[in-house]
């Protein structure tokens, strides 16, 4: 495991794998991605994503990803396994494990690919908002380790503050980049699809446990329109349609400034209140 | 292999496993669920469902699956392994592989849990359509042989005809369900997520190459909610939200007829124009 470099961000830090001889990939969970309990599940996502994208026999771009998240992990060392399960000539097929001490924490799936030039079109409105520069930025709760590598700046659904009491929609729509800034890439998009916090603590004006079970990610964008967004904000969305029994859904759509749709996210949460 | 019963649905026979000595199940194709290419998608994910809800080791409900159609299933039989690679107090994780002479064709993971519970509620409105009886009935094209087997009747977006043009938008909603009726379960419920016709064919007003790579479901519904449904009808809407160099993605919604939310669906879909 390398020491983290003094001019290296921490989230190439948090995603950085080393091959071992049995062909497991060796990473270490870091302080600065710390969650409530574990590592925050978008640095985790990103690191199963960064495990596929550093293969060797890798084909093509990410298309699509799914994390569950099994069980916490440790603060301390983890592996992960990544098998291509099936190589097509276009598309390729991943199953992933990352486990500690021989236990499974988190499995993922992935589907890579090579793209074609096809008909496009974006057929969902980007939401009209100002520009991120005249948002204020907004903070989790400072024990809240992960989020200080980012910065919100929120348009609606914003974090609850003491005593907010109940909101009648659980929709959150923000700026958000991380910091300090980096050029965008596929494990960032993929961790900035986690960025939401969680949807039934806007709807109750509290904090409460809840933690994501799954957790998926449609890459829209190729690795052009990615390398093109440099270190700009990303405008995010995100809402629920319905909690019931203990689990409730949350649909993403990630934009760019100029109105390109980058990825879709959906998870699925566990909460008790 | 058990012969189809005169007096069993279609359905069922599909998705029936028999365990082998071994711990793998082994299933079989049936005509009457035959896609273009392989079986009909929704079927394969049924039968994965029906993999994990057979287990002898399962725990509680099913909460999500992600189902990864790695590569076409040939007409015959095929075998499943499913894995329980972690069991909580609650939840359940599974990865699943489906097989035909070695050769994986599909992956899938899956979240069972026992629910509690909790402080409820839909967000999301049903959207405001006419009652099924007053909808005609529309069918695919006779050869999808898989299309028998349901009754579509939709409300917008209904199937292109033979030159219709293109359409402004991909939104389709039709009220479905079997043919015959049968009561609603978990895997005739994932079977629906996947009944509507490529989002790539309303658009373009034609067919043309398409395949989904990659489908999740949430089930929303508990046992109780979907055993209440009995044969009637469930409504469903989907719409993509883009499309780009060769995929695309599709949210779908299933609602119950008194407006519960039974299940959140989402697919990457390939598609060649």
């Amino acid at each position: 495991m390398t020491e983290i470099d003094a001019l290296q961000h921490p989230f190439d830090a948090a995603v950085e794998l080393t091959p071992a001889t049995d062909g497991r990939l060796l990473g270490r969970t870091r302080p600065e991605y710390a969650n409530m309990v574990g590592p925050f599940g978008g640095v985790t996502a990103a690191t199963l994503l960064q495990a596929v994208l550093r293969h060797p026999d890798r084909l093509g771009d990410p298309i699509s990803l799914t994390v569950n998240y099994a069980g916490p992990i440790a603060d301390g060392d983890f592996d992960i396994t990544a098998r291509a399960v099936r190589t097509n000539r276009a598309t390729q097929h991943w199953m992933l494990e990352l486990s500690q001490d021989g236990v499974v924490t988190t499995t993922a799936t992935a589907v890579f690919g090579i793209r074609r030039d096809t008909w496009s079109d974006t057929e969902l409105d980007m939401p009209s908002v100002p520009s991120p520069e005249t948002v204020p930025a907004q903070s989790l709760p400072d024990f809240i380790a992960w989020a200080h590598n980012y910065e919100m700046r929120f348009v609606e659904g914003a974090i609850p503050e003491e005593g907010a009491g109940e909101h009648p929609d659980s929709t959150a729509t923000l700026w958000m980049r991380e910091a300090p800034a980096r050029p965008l890439d596929f494990p960032r998009l993929t961790a900035l699809c986690d960025l939401f916090y969680p949807r039934v603590f806007l709807r109750h004006g509290r904090y409460m446990a809840a933690g994501t079970v799954s957790l998926t990610v449609y890459f829209h964008a190729d690795a052009h329109e990615i390398a093109a967004q440099h270190d700009d904000y990303v405008l995010g969305t995100a809402r629920t349609s319905r909690f019931s029994r203990g689990y409730f859904d949350q649909t993403a759509r990630l934009w760019s400034r100029d109105g390109t749709l980058l990825a879709s996210s959906h998870q699925l949460v566990y909460f008790k209140n």
